[in-house]
């Protein structure tokens, strides 16, 4: 047989030659499947290597639409009730392009981190910020764990200052604004921005009192006014809120475009700014009171931690 | 030429003789979109029909990822990087299906359910709840457009009373527990169930003081029990919360699985349960007095309301 083996990912023209193990993750939803596979090592030494295969189907291409609608893409019968058909339909291979991602060789690292994790709820009162998740915060802080340092790079101008979209210099009221990761700059139908105070010392929502009303204040009405000014948002088209838990902790605040369908947003995560600043002024100690309720993975390290302590 | 002219949906076996007039709606996070076509009646009578064709791609389908794992799936590369590769992938037709409906002749009313909206976010005060959404709420319960006699029928077991999951009969604190819509009762992953109070005059959210409590309390507590008995499901594991604005003014509870990935759970509409309880507890009249933030598509009567007012 002339045909070449397949092995790991280096001059790979199909998908052949890849075993599967197990799925690891589905989205139904989104139609994106993780999975665990075995591949012959790019080594030819016989071996098989573990890799992860991320499958993710693509959106409908608009420019090819015309096509798909045509008699290259045939059509099986479902159901057929007075006006409503539906149908199961098969696109020709060129129409059905989907994204694959191969990570290859994979460590148990790779595969864990692609593994669907099971989330828990978790309500954390005041005490239990203060017996469990704030001595948690200080012991990753120290280790170096949760290294902020990127952020003060940030504020202090030495990395990324040609992304900042605005600065207000004020060292107790004022803010730099930039683009999230996740955003282009372009595209403001996906806009994504970060605003982060300069004021040191407020790690999330925890740490806010009455006396920061001003600095949140200033934050969403500069924000806002800036956004609509550079990019044509008003605010009506803007979600504007914190994440408890955080993922750093630097108090920083999201702001992004109402239709953007995206994780984090859920009431489960999410607390609005105009509603932070109007609890804050009925109490100003509302935050440092509240008890939070949240989601984290069965993996999370303050899980485990809040797990340690009994309190799931 | 022998070829069939393909007309409507009759004996239609692929998706030719569709002209696409515009894209209505395009999810590229699910992957569905929305078209506006115009077809060949089925009358043979020469005339072009409104169709509306809704495309889904399908979730990949565990039993056909090893099929997916060969050489049938061609690869062009996009990206190599080390470890890290990935291409864009062409599976054969017959592992590329996609959900294709159809309604033909579709009406204008069709092709505007299945457009876009456009989402405003609304910010509503106390006053505006005085001024303008309760007149409109009251305006349209007495023209019987927002009619809930089927929720007066539930709680007297006039209809749907098989479906009754738990019962508390206090005319005070009692409410009746049953599967929401989207829920087939047996998928415990997909869990869904809605309290609905037995008192009646408790539109939403707005009309919650602390004297109301007590009934919150009791919904949480028997709602979670009942949920742990039945369906093996931890207060840990669930989502428990309020929309507002909600869909239907009796007041009502939402229960369901935190690992859905669905609508109405965002920060914009959801409100969580533990929260209003503490919130009562903080301040009487929190929900009277507070400024709501949320969600109103664009062709929504209360937003054309607020419109009207000049408040968005």
């Amino acid at each position: 047989v002339n045909e070449k083996i397949t092995t790991g990912t280096v001059n790979r023209s199909t998908l052949s030659g890849i075993g599967l193990v197990s799925v690891l993750n589905d989205n139904s939803s989104r139609k994106v499947a993780c999975l665990h596979g075995k591949v012959a090592s790019d080594g030819n030494d016989g071996q098989l290597c573990d890799a992860v295969i991320i499958l993710e189907k693509k959106p409908f291409d608009q420019n090819n639409l015309q096509q798909l609608l045509s008699k290259k893409t045939k059509l099986t019968v479902d159901l057929q009730n007075d006006i409503y058909s539906t149908f199961t339909a098969f696109p020709p291979p060129e129409l059905s392009d989907i994204k694959a991602t191969i990570i290859c060789p994979a460590t148990e690292k790779h595969i864990r981190k692609y593994t669907k994790q099971k989330s828990f709820i978790v309500q954390e009162t005041a005490s239990d910020y203060q017996n469990i998740t704030l001595p948690y915060l200080e012991k990753q802080i120290a280790a170096n764990v949760f290294n902020i340092q990127w952020v003060f790079n940030i504020l202090e101008h030495k990395v990324e200052s040609e992304r900042i979209i605005y600065e207000d210099p004020d060292k107790e009221n004022g803010f730099i604004l930039l683009p999230d990761m996740k955003w282009d700059r372009v595209d403001k139908t996906a806009l994504y921005v970060i605003a982060i105070p300069h004021k040191r010392g407020l790690r999330s929502l925890r740490d806010l009192s009455a006396e920061h009303i001003p600095l949140l204040e200033n934050i969403l009405t500069k924000g806002l006014a800036v956004i609509e000014e550079k990019f044509g948002l008003k605010s009506s088209e803007l979600r504007v809120y914190f994440h408890y838990q955080p993922s750093y902790y630097h108090l920083h605040i999201h702001f992004n475009n109402v239709e953007l369908d995206m994780p984090g947003t859920g009431a489960l995560r999410a607390h609005l700014l105009a509603d932070v600043i109007e609890n804050l002024t009925l109490s100003g100690n509302y935050y440092r009171n509240k008890t939070f309720t949240f989601e984290l993975r069965e993996n999370d390290n303050l899980y485990l931690e809040f797990q340690r302590c009994g309190k799931v």
